[in-house]
């Protein structure tokens, strides 16, 4: 029987195949940890995997990483005072060399001066196209991750309170993460009060959490290396007929696109679907990004879900669905699921409520 | 008078010259601070500042980065459906161009699928020299990170108690680092409790203190952009004697090094008298890493500190000392601190005792 990664690999090299890629070198954190399971942060050091298509696999790294075998790899190891990629020169074959979209120009620069014979190409794709559809370990791992994520935010909204500030909240829902099992949270959580919410990106700072307000809450981190990600909407004490309205056509908006997820679906129709109930309301020029991302390993990863991605839904594919309407100096609205494809349709692995809410 | 950055941007030009290298592009978030005041991280989108020796200056971003202009900059903004790098495609000239050792690969194969005439080299020097030897705003920055470094010290060294673990007093450090003023601390802070000492590297789990421990506490953030980073051990309820002559060791290199760094010396020779200290007291194999690094907006950055760095101290260069001797299965004693090269000598910037310490 084939073990997790022989799979992988193998879905790998079809990828390459199909794209007409005889050799590729993969190098970022995450796709390393998705063929090996190995977790390496390389800093400043060198770090690679080659893939050929007859079957060869080498694992080029520095001595510090402290790997000393690696079933069904070739290790070529090379310590600091080594020139980081005279192995990779000695081994790969000349034409073509898909490269990973990440790697640092340093290191490519410097293969290059060595193997004129070369011509490389940005390389990702068959890693990046597999990692899209996870398999069977990775949506049980993403479910999981999203299950902890209702859990904080439901004990985040019930900890809002008068005076509170933006930069407080989030620095609980870290604390939050934590407690549950996150390793840590890297990212800053976003949480966003009145108009500051407008900024689909503003960061939390000293505002102070008053009556009227709708509360932006963003929030996602890696869980057993795979991440969650969530957004949810509430209202401080009074909501306005405004605020009723523009919250229910992003709800709808959300629900409207979940509806018609399912395999042979493209990405762009379900952002369209989004789209369109926004649009109607008469709210189209205050939705001001894409529908939403991949996400798995890298929290933002392929798949593209926006109007211009011609990527067609697939079982297995797990992105999210973000509608918002950000209207400036006043308030924003953003509703977030992560949502997995099945055979018929998808899961949505976000339970915590989409009803309105006025708290306090 | 000549601000900030245009200064910057002179000492920068004069590298180049110095180098050889005519034109570069500036691409890490660090540098491109460094250079404007701007702190924009990019994610996967493409930003780059391309600096001609004949005084050109153009900043290349994207649009949603929200720069709308900046004095002394030509800007050249594209959009996410735009190839990112057709601008700069339009804008470089013929020949050698130094390209940021940390450029996505995925951005110079396109550059040179479209500019054949070029010959990319790795071209970070330039930035990274002038970064090494800080500027009086800089050091003034570093001060103040190291002085709320040695009050979170404190406070956390104050607060060890029975049965406490790694991982709590990691999470109460960067708590502490937060109420002090850093926005946030994005590595895991290092708190190592007896034989988990001996792996420099150590991640904090769940380990409990224990009496006659060693407790090693590695703890470093950015503050206002820049790193604080220091490293202090104590011991729990009792020392043994082994224990003592390894710390009062540690504390000598450490010292030993300090005392002999002023501008002309090489940092192989500050490393050297550190290390000759370990080694005359017996325990040379045991201090098994470089005797430090270079500190500023980056954590870690030139000038290497270590037995092969014939870099020259110069005024304004900021690094660690750091000797440790790490006895596998027993214990690690580790002692930090940043020092800022004066005209003299150097300014130790962390004040917190290096005396012997036993508690609880």
């Amino acid at each position: 029987m084939k073990s997790l990664y022989q799979e992988r690999l193998g879905r790998v090299r079809q990828n390459m195949k199909e794209q007409g890629l005889s050799q590729i070198l993969v190098s970022s954190t995450e796709s390393v940890f998705y063929l090996t399971g190995l977790w390496i942060v390389p800093m400043e050091r060198q770090l690679a995997l080659y893939v050929h298509e007859d079957g060869q696999c080498v694992l080029f790294g520095n001595d510090l990483f402290g790997i000393t075998s690696l079933e069904g790899w070739e290790l070529k190891l090379h310590n600091d005072a080594d020139d980081p990629v005279a192995d990779i020169a000695k081994t790969v074959r000349p034409g073509t060399l898909g490269i990973d979209k990440n790697w640092p120009s340093r290191f490519l620069i410097r293969l290059m001066e060595q193997r004129q014979d070369l011509r490389p190409v940005v390389g990702s794709a068959p890693v990046d196209d597999a990692r899209k559809q996870k398999d069977a370990q990775e949506a049980q791992a993403m479910r999981e991750a999203s299950a902890i994520n209702d859990r904080v935010m439901a004990q985040a909204v019930s900890e809002l309170r008068e005076g509170v500030t933006e930069a407080e909240m989030a620095a609980r829902v870290e604390a939050l993460f934590r407690e549950n099992g996150a390793e840590r949270s890297d990212e800053g959580q976003l949480v966003c009060f009145g108009p500051n919410g407008a900024d689909p990106h503003h960061a939390p700072e000293n505002t102070v959490l008053r009556p009227g307000d709708s509360i932006v809450l963003d929030i996602f981190t890696p869980i057993n290396r795979y991440w969650c990600d969530m957004t949810r909407t509430v209202f401080w004490k009074e909501v306005s007929e405004e605020q009723r309205r523009v919250y229910e056509t992003v709800k709808a908006a959300n629900l409207a696109a979940e509806a018609m997820i399912r395999p042979g679906v493209k990405m762009c129709e379900i952002d369209r679907a989004a789209r369109q109930v926004i649009e109607e309301a008469g709210y189209g020029p205050y939705f001001t990004h894409r529908l939403g991302h991949g996400c798995g390993i890298s929290c933002h990863e392929p798949p593209d879900n926006s109007a211009v991605s011609e990527v067609i839904a697939q079982p297995g594919m797990v992105f999210s669905v973000e509608p918002g309407i950000y209207l400036p100096g006043k308030f924003g609205v953003r509703i977030e699921d992560l949502v997995l494809v099945t055979e018929t349709g998808c899961e949505v692995l976000n339970g915590y409520t989409k009803d309105l809410q006025v708290l306090g």
